[in-house]
Order: structure tokens, then C-alpha cells, then sequence
């Protein structure tokens, strides 16, 4: 993690800024090796420090970096580091850190200008290393429990809150951990989850353009809920995993039949398009052009209404990458400009949401390799009849 | 829900602010009954309105408010707004909103000066109303499924997520949401929830000042582990409920056969000394007394030096507050001179942490009524064998 933290100097250095201050916990994990409380002090040149706030002697076990000094304060803080010229720029997590914190930073280094330091970061991580891709490819293979507790347990007349407790119970028993990391500040997805059945997978909530499910009430309103599934329903399950610090996050559509022919139709264009789109995955094209091969396949299969929603709550993105968090970039979208690159992992989630016919969405997790692309989970796709 | 809108406007008035802006989805909630991603604009004086950032219809479903309009961005909302005096003050949530958010509501409203409004929202969350007593009573009562699935897997060779595992499918089946909710930005408690044997419960991650357990790894170092629980082992649950918005918090302690005389007599002193704390609850009473008491009662029964843990780790705490979040003021510590209102739901959490011997801790969340107070949870305070 020394070369990680090299890394983050060059880039510091060529972004003009003076030093990093890293406080949110999986900046601080990747570049330090620990999740205890933390802040991270990178100079552009120099030696980084980690100051643990707390659990000192934990964070010293836990932590790549040769310098840990037990500071709880910003001010404590200061007293470790050399002066910093007037005018110095130190760049902060702005898009996560809250506000009230932020100007405790400000207040800290007087005469410094603060600036946003996550575009760099998350510029940074996009390229995962082995062990990374080791890690992800562990947590996309724990869909098989996913899939295992679905199987076992949708039936007509199940509520959906009960396939996914044991879903849940399955994932956790298996050593997973119970929540999925997101960065949004507000993102609120239960354990990464969504069972949508029947007319759930076509109302969209406001927090994802994609199937959201209903949800457990007005507090909730997205995810599982708990309405029993019926008879000739689609149901959409669409799961985050969290395994030791990585996330996968796969969506595969299971039928409690008799389904009729129209939706077992909407899954099998749905296949084509997402073989066509796989197919079209390999380093150095813009991550956009795979949205836009996934469009042209929607129209040419007649299904460019339903394509990632229809109406106000269509969704303008294929997929988006993925790792310490579930929502890292790129969003695979129309502006995505950013070129896949050899050791990216990103998701490809093409779904079709037809209102009063049914929901059908698969997810892989995708590696980026050197010459094309390999899909790390290890569920088939196929439309599943329990 | 009107009620609640016009109690903030008289708290801004109070404060010298001519408006609030929240958009943290507890709070506006709290104040507009919608889960939905929406911006809530509450005017010192004059109405309310609600602005839905996506899911226009569903938020106007949902909300308790008359006035709902669609919004996509801060721009887009201030169409709406009468025009605002040079310098006036705004208050936002700083505590949570980051930073980056907080520059854009700056740039949105230029000549205004904004504020923090997070103690004034929570000073108003402090005291419940019946609706929300009802359902941190139900959420209390669903720790009855904690306990139940504690004795169907605990068992001498079992790990602690296996027990974790039955934990949370329990709580999913009955209705539970998935992740329970806390204000803090960079808290990560895994669904709420720690089991920890023997020595694990004895070594305090930097979280908090709690039995933390070891967690699953370095990227999340508290809650349950896979390590197996042995003979011989105390064992605390500590699990955090979310139900239909609101939180429960409560924790037992269970023992593993055969125990040591030295380990029943800690939990019979910590039984004491709850009993101690609970019956000097009542209305008007600063909450800082409490502690003391507990304190006090400590000393008493010869555990000072274990009594919410031990050396660096100890916590100067004996409780906190809960609703709509898992760690709502007060921290019921030695500085809170919050007196206690009835209507106030609290948690009382002693625990002794005697490195060697283990853990012991019991929590339970009370009710201040007019005349003292009520317990709202149903399972009994004793050390368990299963």
C-alpha cells in the first residue's frame, strides 16, 4: 500500500495540491490498510502519517504504513506536522465529508486553501490490483448463496421480506458483511438488496433509476417488501454483497410460473442484448460506447421503450464500476468518456421494466483484462423457475 | 406532521433564522413523512414546501405536507422561493450534509449567511409523540426474535455470525429493515449488531466505547467475527432494531456452560446496578444523574475500574438517546444537564469489561413518563444459558 500511497503523491503533485487529509473510512482502508477511526495525512512530498483517533494500538497492527501516531483531534494533529507555506492547498474528501467538519479543517489550517481531493482518489482506485480482483471476484461468487436461498425458498404466496431473510441468513453465515458500503451521503439501500415481484418491479422509487421494489413503508420506500408473491410473476433479485471491504453486485430474474409467453420473451431479447453488450467490453473504448451499444440493441429488438425503465424513471446508464464501494465510478452512461482500462471491474445491469407485464434484469461483475473482459460470478443467466 | 413544521418555525424565529433547508432523509421525514429524496423548505414564517427531487407522485402520496413540487436541483427550487433579504440566515444541516452540498446551498442563495439547524431539529426529536412511541415499542418488542434465535444457535463450537446469520433472518422475516440508521457520517455498525465471545468482547475496537467484538475483518474491525464461541464464554448481543423508521437498541448477556463462579457474580453485581440506574429515572432529572448513579452504584460493588469498560477504552457514558437514529442526544454522560422529559425514549447500557474474565451488559430502552418511567422491551434481564 506504500505504492498506493506513491500514487496518490504523483497525483497530488501534478493536481498542484500541498497535502490530502483523508478521514473517510474506506479512503482511509485502501491507502492505509485499516478501518478503525483515522485520519490520514498524505503530503505531496514526504512521509505520509496515520493519526488514530482511537484503538491506537489496533490501528498500528492493522496499518501498512511505517508512521502511526495516536492523535483524537485535528488540532493534536498539527503538532506532528511540519509548517505548511501560506496559501497551501490541502485537498478533502468534499463530496462526503459534512460540512460542520470540513470547517473544522478550515479552522485548523488557517491561511490554507481547502480543495476536493475524492476526484483524485476515486481516479485512483478505478485500476484495482490482484488482491483487489481477489477480493471481488470472492464476494461475486458468494451470489451462489443468493441464489441457493432463492431457489429454496420463492414460492407463489412467499412475501418477498421472507426470500429475503433468508437470503440474508445465507450471506452472513457465509461471512459476508451485513451492510454494503456506498459513498453517497444519503444512499439508504438495504443490505444491498431489492426483491421485486410483479407490479413492485415496475414502480420505481425515487432513490435509483432502476428496479427498486416497494419497499418496507414510507421510511424505506425501496428494497424488499412485504407483499407475497403470486402466481405468473416475474421477480427481480438484485443483490450488493460486502465481503471483507469489497462489494459485487449482481441481478438475476426468477419466474413463479406459469408465466406467459410475452414475459418469458422480454427475457430472452433481454439475454441477447446483454450477450451483444458483454461481447462489445475490452480496454481502451470509452465507457459510453457500451451504453450505446446497449441502446441500439434495445431499439433493434423493438424494446427501446422498456430499455432501464420507462418514462420519468428511465435511467440514462448501463452500469458503473465497482469495489470498496458499490457506487464507484464510471456511471456507464451517455457522458462517460472515461476509457475502460485493464484491472477495472465494473457491473453491466441491462433491464426491461414494462409496466403490467413485468420486470427482467440481469447483472454480472465484470474485470476488464488485457485483451477483452472475464465475468466474475458464477451463476448462470438464465430466467430461473423455483 | 403540520404540527411538527410549526414547532421548527417557532425554534427558527427562536434562533434568529429565516429558514430551513433539509435534506437529510430522517429528517425530512421526520417533518414531511416521505422516504423519498426530496429538498424541505420550512420558512420561519409562511408554509412549508416540499421540493421531490425524483418520484414527484409517490412523494405527494406519502407526504403529510399540502405543498409538493417537483425539483430536480437546488436551482430549479429557489424559482419557487420569494425572494430572500440580503443576509438572511439559513440553516442547514451541517452536522451531515457534506461539504461539497453545503458550497452549492451557498452558491444557490448568495447574500445569505447559513447556519447549523441540526441541534435545533434534534432538540425537537428528543420528546416522541404517541406515533412514534408505538412504533420504538414495536421495535422493542421485535427484540423478542433476537433472543429467540440467541437460544435456538448458541451453542459451545458455534461461530458468532452463524448466530448473527439467525439473528437477522428473524429479523427480516418479521419486517425489520435490513440496516438501522445513524446520524453519524462515518458510522458503520453492521445491521446494527454485536455478538462477542469471551475474549473478543473484551477488546474494544475505536468506534465506541462498547463491547464492539472484533468485527469480520481490517476494513470492518467491530461487530460479529467467525471466530467459535468456546465453553466456558460470556457472550453479549448488542443488536440495534429498525422498524418502520424507528430504532431499538437492546443487549443481554449469555453464557456458555460451564461458567465461573467469578463470571455469574459480574453479571449479578451489573443486574444490580441496573436496577440501581432504572428506578432513579424520572422526569426532570438531568441525565448527566443517571451516570452518576451509575457511577456511584459501581464503586459501590467494588467494579469501578470495569464499569463501562476499562483503561483507554472506558467509556464516560452510561446511555443515549433513540428514535429515528441509533444515537440521538443525549449521550447520557457526565456533561448532559438535558433534563429528562417525559416522552423522551432513552437507553441504559451498564456493562462491566473485565479483560480476562469477559463481558458482561445488559441494555434496555425506557420510556420517561409523567411519573417515572417504562421499559419497552419484553425480554427479561438475566444471564441465559442456552
Amino acid at each position: 500500500m506504500t505504492d498506493r500511497v506513491a500514487g496518490l503523491q504523483a497525483r497530488l503533485q501534478a493536481a498542484g495540491m500541498d497535502a490530502a487529509l483523508l478521514m473517510q473510512p474506506r479512503d482511509v482502508f485502501y491507502y492505509a490498510g485499516t478501518g478503525q477511526p483515522c485520519n490520514l495525512w498524505v503530503p505531496a512530498e514526504g512521509e505520509a502519517i496515520l493519526f488514530a483517533r482511537r484503538a491506537v494500538e489496533w490501528a498500528r497492527k492493522d496499518s501498512s504504513l511505517p508512521r502511526v501516531i495516536a492523535a483524537s483531534s485535528l488540532r493534536e494533529m498539527t503538532a506532528h506536522l511540519p509548517p505548511l507555506c501560506q496559501g497551501a492547498v490541502i485537498g478533502i474528501e468534499q463530496d462526503v465529508l459534512p460540512a460542520a467538519i470540513a470547517e473544522r479543517v478550515a479552522r485548523t489550517f488557517p491561511g490554507c486553501r481547502l480543495a476536493s481531493v475524492s476526484p483524485i482518489v476515486l481516479r485512483q482506485r478505478l485500476v484495482k490490483d490482484e488482491e483487489e480482483i481477489a477480493a471481488i471476484r470472492a464476494a461475486a461468487l458468494l451470489w451462489n448463496e443468493v441464489h441457493t436461498a432463492i431457489l429454496e425458498t420463492l414460492r407463489h404466496g412467499v412475501t418477498e421480506a421472507s426470500v429475503a431473510a433468508e437470503i440474508s441468513r445465507r450471506l452472513i453465515a457465509a461471512g459476508a458483511g451485513a451492510q454494503c458500503y456506498f459513498r453517497r451521503w444519503d444512499a439508504s439501500l438495504p443490505l444491498g438488496g431489492v426483491v421485486a415481484a410483479g407490479d413492485n418491479a415496475w414502480h420505481i422509487s425515487g432513490h435509483a433509476f432502476t428496479v427498486t421494489g416497494l419497499g418496507l413503508g414510507r421510511n424505506l420506500p425501496w428494497g424488499w417488501s412485504e407483499r407475497a408473491v403470486a402466481a405468473g410473476e416475474l421477480v427481480v433479485a438484485d443483490f450488493g454483497i460486502h465481503l471483507k471491504g469489497y462489494q459485487a453486485d449482481m441481478a438475476r430474474t426468477y419466474a413463479v410460473g406459469p408465466i406467459r409467453p410475452e414475459q418469458l420473451d422480454l427475457w430472452e431479447r433481454l439475454q441477447e442484448l446483454h450477450q451483444v453488450v458483454i461481447a462489445a467490453v475490452r480496454p481502451g473504448i470509452p465507457a459510453l460506447h457500451l451504453y450505446e451499444v446497449g441502446l441500439k440493441a434495445a431499439a433493434d429488438l423493438g424494446q427501446a421503450d422498456w430499455f432501464m425503465g420507462y418514462g420519468e424513471s428511465k435511467g440514462r446508464y448501463i452500469g458503473h464500476g465497482l469495489g470498496l464501494e458499490m457506487d464507484e465510478p464510471p456511471v456507464i452512461g451517455p457522458d462517460s468518456e472515461q476509457p475502460l482500462r485493464p484491472g477495472m471491474v465494473i457491473t453491466l445491469e441491462p433491464k426491461f421494466i414494462v409496466p403490467g407485464v413485468g420486470a427482467v434484469m440481469v447483472e454480472d461483475d465484470l474485470l476488464i483484462t488485457d485483451t477483452g473482459t472475464e465475468i466474475l460470478g458464477q451463476v448462470e443467466a438464465r430466467l430461473f423457475e423455483p
